[in-house]
Order: structure tokens, then C-alpha cells, then sequence
């Protein structure tokens, strides 16, 4: 890994919360940072330059759908998806295996990979670690994952299985990954069992890739059982390489994430909740759509920074959301991705003040919920 | 009229084309100009900052749907329309009376006024040319009309009547208008018929407005009918005040109506447009939906300066609008909307240049439809 652009630096540390940076071929991610997600190569509603003002560092695209539409061989043949989206920071790809297990028709998994049929058009398809990783490499992405199977976690018979199955599969990826402008990361499994999480936390770290996430979670189980399987695995995972929570999420979970050593999160929650007109705040949600606003003058937050807070009244979003006008989800999500992003460059400075916990709590006691 | 904060200055003529600006008390209107359409106080999926880096200098929101939603009494309760959707530049809003005769449910004109039903819950309304006058006060724009009827162009019996009533309502919205704020126009009617059209144009040009508009075209006519209709009505309105023609749109529309001496235009076209996956070019409509733009890598237009051509392929685009996402719609209204305000920015240098005809001759030759 000598010759590799991406590095892992561990700027500094406050109990298990970490600040670092890590260097890729499309520039330096700060950690802890949070991904908006960019499904179809689009941030819904966003433009890139919008994205860009948000100073967005990373974002994500699902190939699962990218695979489907408008094809991974397409976007190869347009250079890539930076090229093609016109986004030119890092960009992080799933390797598609949770989309086949939650979105498509129908699907079968066999010891070799995952049979399924498209959501779009119920043709059938079949992702192996291979193929997944083939895929990725077409997509061109920074950082790509490790293709597993995300079980329920309750299942302890089921998670042990599919477990040591995404662990052979894990090894099958590193072994198909060609690109050297590309990291690969590892996926820990094991739902909600302890003694599997350490398991597959030893087994992936043992492979040694740049970077490792945990999957799996915010599928159902407690913030407890969350917090907890986060505690387990992240005492096993190298301390030298960047660590991600899948698929997480609200303001809280990123506190609790970076406070048991997260460093990177994704989640569609502020666009998804922007197009259900509900703004997320750094004491909890407001559903704008309701008449009490209707002659607020108040911005989203007193204090929030972001393009709609600066330019936009509660009265004017409600009236947008009233009329149906698509501007509504556009300004939202700027308020909704502006909230987590500047949420994780505050928590990432109070690693360097070495004042996490106090700030942490201080946070948390917003929250009613 | 001396302490108005209106004033329309002349700067340059070629032939009957003019080059001009108009002042407004929140910032000049070079003529001429294109104002794209905000409905709602929205133009339809654009951030007010991207209407501003597209250099817009005036836009049109519609008073009937702002009067049924959020209602023009919130809006004045905002501060207004420029505040309650922040945008600090020139507005300009309709009567009411063009929708209330096009998407409310049913109708009842009598002398006094028009009384009909809400498109969007049944309810009945009553618009009078004093109450239209009295909620475009209350919207605040800086440039109001006269409440009209539009007829049937076709219909000489009708139009003959009709024009007469709207007559004396523009009296009545003239005696009712307070707010000096605001510059009221006037609007000719008239139809298809060239003696009615003189006529109107006679009658509103006494009344001295601070500016004069066209109605009731681009409704079903031929566009030779509209062409001699403006040549008839702008021979007969005074030079020294600005001349719209309503609802009017497309890239030859305003090559052809400056050429016979209008200075501003609307029209829902290019948003509306984008919605529909087309984009408008200076050589013709191209629909983005098509296969044959799958792995297209170039812009919408090779020569176009706008942010979706400077940054995004036709094979993007095509994604996005296959994959039903918002940006397409955001993307091509871009771009669309560039389009109208720099081809008028460009007819305006040709007035200054004394090269109209020329220049309008050789772009409307590029057009195959």
C-alpha cells in the first residue's frame, strides 16, 4: 500500500472521538464528516454548486442504481462519475448489496452472489463480489465497498451464516479489486450479537483494508444495541484507518457515532425529510407544512447559517410547500444538509478543543426526543 | 407624475426596434427584457441566487393564485412580495383577470366585475377592477396591470363588447390605484381585428399610463395575426412609455416583437419547457428524453454560457430526467431561461449597433420551424 494516495491521518483524539483527515485522489476528507447521499448521481434537488457552497467534502451513490440506470458501463464510457455527475471531491459507492436485499422484486442468494429482479422493470439481475466490484471499478468511485449481505439483526442462526459468508465474500472483493485510485473498504456484520460483531470486526480488520464500516445497523434494533455493537467493533478495528457508519443518520446518532470513534456517516435522512417538508434542527424536527407557520417570519433557526435560514422565512417554506412548488425540498435540503455537515465540523473542532464529552451532552440535551 | 420613482428613458431606436431602461424603485429594467414567470413567488424549482446569477432583472408572479394562496393579505403582513420571497429586484404582477378567466372553474362577468370559482377548492371569488387593484397593492409589486378580460380573438361581437368593459375598468383601476410605489399599466385588447385594436390602443394611450400592454395575444391566433396586431396597436401607443406584450415567449416571439417595438415579455415557456425534458436553443427545441442523447457528451449548446451548458452533457441530463429526478427540471429551466434573457440582452446590443434586421434576420434563419 506504499504507493497508494490514500492515507488515514489521526490529527487528534478526545476519549474515543477522533479528528483526522483522509486523503484521496479527489481531494482530503475532514474527519468526522457526514456524506450526503447522491442515489441516482444527484443529491436530490441539488445542484453541485450548491453542493459545493455547502462545502460538502464526500458524497454517495448507490450502485445499485447506477447499475440499473443508466448503466455502470455508460458511465465508464463518460468518464467516470465524477466526470459525469460533474462532481469533482471524493465520491464513495455502495457496493449495491443493500439495495438488492431491501429494494429489488425478488431475490435469491446462493453461496456465489445474489440473483434478483429490478425494481424498475423486473428484468433479472446477478451481483457476485466480483461482479460488485466490477461495477464500482466502472463507476470510478473513491472509496468502494466491500459487496455483503445486511441480515436481519435479530436472526442470531441467519446472522451467523450470512456473516461468515460476507467475510468470504470480503475476501473475494479485495482479491477482484484492480484500481489503484480506488479504496476498498471492509463491511463488519453480525447484527445485534455481540460475540459476532467481535468476530467479524477481528476478521475484517485481519484483512488489512484502508478503511472499515459497520453495516447492519440502524435497521431496527435500540440506540442501545447500536451504541453497543459500535463500542464492540470499533475496540477491534485498526485505529490507523478511517472508520464508517453505514446508512446513519439524525444529528444524535452522529454525536453518539463520533463519541465511540465514527469518523464517517451517509444518510438520505435531510433530503429524504426535506421533501416531506420537515426541517431537522439542533434541537429536533419541525414538520413545516403545519398552519402555525404560516405567518412565521422566523428563519428554519435563529442561529443556522445555511442559504434558506438567510434568505427564507417558516411563512415563505410553508407557502412553498403549500403550493407544491418543488423549491420547498431544494431549500430544505440545503438547511437539512448544512445542519449535519456543520454539525460534524463542530464536533470534529471539539476533538481538537479536547472538549467532546461536555460539548456532546451539552448537544444532546436539546433534543426532547 | 413628476415625483414618480418611474421613468422610462429612450437610449437607442433601430427602426421600430428600441432600446431603453426603465426605472423602478428597486433597480432599472434595461429594455429589452425577458421576466420569467414566478406563479407563487417561485420561479418554478430556481433559488431566488440562481434567478440572480442568471442576471434577471424583472420577474411576474400571478395574482390570482397568490390572492387564493397564501393570500395577498399574509403577503402584505410579510412586507410584501419582495420580502416575502426575497427578491430585492423589480416584480411585476398580473391582474388576475387572465387566470380567472383561464383556470377557474366557472365564470360570471357582469359589468361591475367577474365572479368565479377557485381552481383549488371550489370556493367563490369576486374580482372587481377595484379589488384587483386593491390585491396588487397589497402584493406590492413594483409594475401592476389593469384588470382585463381576454376573449375569444376570433369572436368580433364578443371582443367589440369586451373591449369596451375593459376599457372602463382601466379607468376604474386607474381612479383606484393609490400606492405611487407602484407604475400601473394599461392593456389593449381588441383581438384579431385591426379596427378594434386601434381603437384600444387609442383609448389606453389616453389615459397615459406609465406604461402600456398588449393582451389577448398568443391566445390561438396565427403568428402573422399577432405580428400585424402589434404593428397596428405600437403605431398608435406613445414612444416614451415602455410596451409589453403579455404571455409571450418564445426566442422568435422576441426576435419579432422587439423588431415592431415591444420592450418586455413573459412567459411561463422556458420553466414549463423544462418540466417537459425540452430545451430551447438558439437553433430550435431539443427534447432531452430522446435515446439518441444517452451518450451524448456534449452541452445543451456548444455556444451557450449558462451554468447546466458549462457544466453538465446531454447524457447527464438524459439521466436525470429517465431517472425522474428534480435537477433535470432545475438544470433545463437553467438554461432555458438563460437562453430568453441573453437572446434579449443580445437584441439590445443590436439597437445600439443600428444592426437589427440583420441581426434578426440571421437569427430567426437558424430556426427550421
Amino acid at each position: 500500500m506504499s504507493n497508494t494516495p490514500f492515507k488515514f491521518e489521526l490529527l487528534a483524539q478526545d476519549g474515543d472521538a477522533r479528528a483526522g483527515v483522509f486523503h484521496t485522489p479527489h481531494g482530503d476528507i475532514p474527519t468526522p464528516i457526514f456524506a450526503p447521499v447522491g442515489t441516482q448521481a444527484t443529491v436530490k434537488s441539488l445542484t453541485q454548486q450548491q453542493l459545493q457552497e455547502l462545502d460538502a467534502k464526500l458524497i454517495l451513490a448507490n450502485t445499485y442504481h447506477l447499475y440499473l440506470r443508466p448503466g455502470d458501463d455508460l458511465v465508464a464510457e463518460m468518464g467516470g462519475l465524477h466526470q459525469f455527475m460533474d462532481w469533482n471531491r471524493p465520491i464513495l459507492t455502495d457496493s449495491g448489496g443493500f439495495q438488492v436485499f431491501s429494494l429489488s422484486d425478488t431475490r435469491k442468494v446462493d453461496e456465489d452472489g445474489v440473483t434478483f429482479k429490478s425494481h424498475i422493470d423486473g428484468s433479472t439481475h446477478r451481483f457476485t463480489p466480483e461482479h460488485s466490484v466490477q461495477v464500482q471499478e466502472n463507476l470510478g468511485a473513491d472509496i468502494i465497498m466491500c459487496f455483503d449481505e445486511c441480515a436481519d439483526p435479530y436472526d442470531p442462526v441467519y446472522n451467523q451464516q450470512s456473516m461468515a459468508r460476507t467475510h468470504r465474500w470480503a475476501e473475494r472483493c479485495q482479491k477482484a479489486h484492480q484500481r489503484q485510485d480506488q479504496a476498498l473498504f471492509g463491511i463488519v456484520q453480525g447484527g445485534v450479537f455481540p460475540r459476532l460483531r467481535a468476530a467479524s470486526a477481528e476478521f475484517i480488520a485481519s484483512l488489512d483494508f484502508p478503511g472499515n464500516a459497520i453495516g447492519g445497523l440502524s435497521v431496527g434494533e435500540t440506540k442501545t444495541e447500536m451504541h453497543a455493537m459500535i463500542e464492540i467493533v470499533n475496540a477491534i478495528l485498526p485505529q490507523d484507518k478511517p472508520r464508517y457508519l453505514m446508512g446513519v443518520g439524525t444529528p444524535q446518532d452522529l454525536v453518539n457515532g463520533v463519541q465511540r470513534g465514527i469518523d464517517i456517516f451517509d444518510c438520505v435522512l435531510p433530503t429524504r425529510l426535506a421533501r416531506h417538508s420537515t426541517a431537522m434542527t439542533d434541537s429536533g424536527r419541525i414538520n413545516l407544512m403545519n398552519a402555525q407557520y404560516a405567518r412565521d417570519e422566523r428563519p428554519i433557526s435563529d442561529t443556522c447559517t445555511c442559504y434558506t435560514c438567510q434568505h427564507h422565512s417558516r411563512a415563505y417554506l410553508r407557502h412553498l410547500i403549500q403550493a407544491r412548488e418543488m423549491l420547498s425540498g431544494t431549500l430544505i435540503s440545503i438547511h437539512n444538509i448544512h445542519t449535519l455537515l456543520e454539525l460534524a465540523r463542530k464536533l470534529r473542532q471539539a476533538v481538537f478543543d479536547q472538549n467532546y464529552n461536555a460539548y456532546a451532552a451539552q448537544y444532546l440535551s436539546n433534543f426532547e426526543d
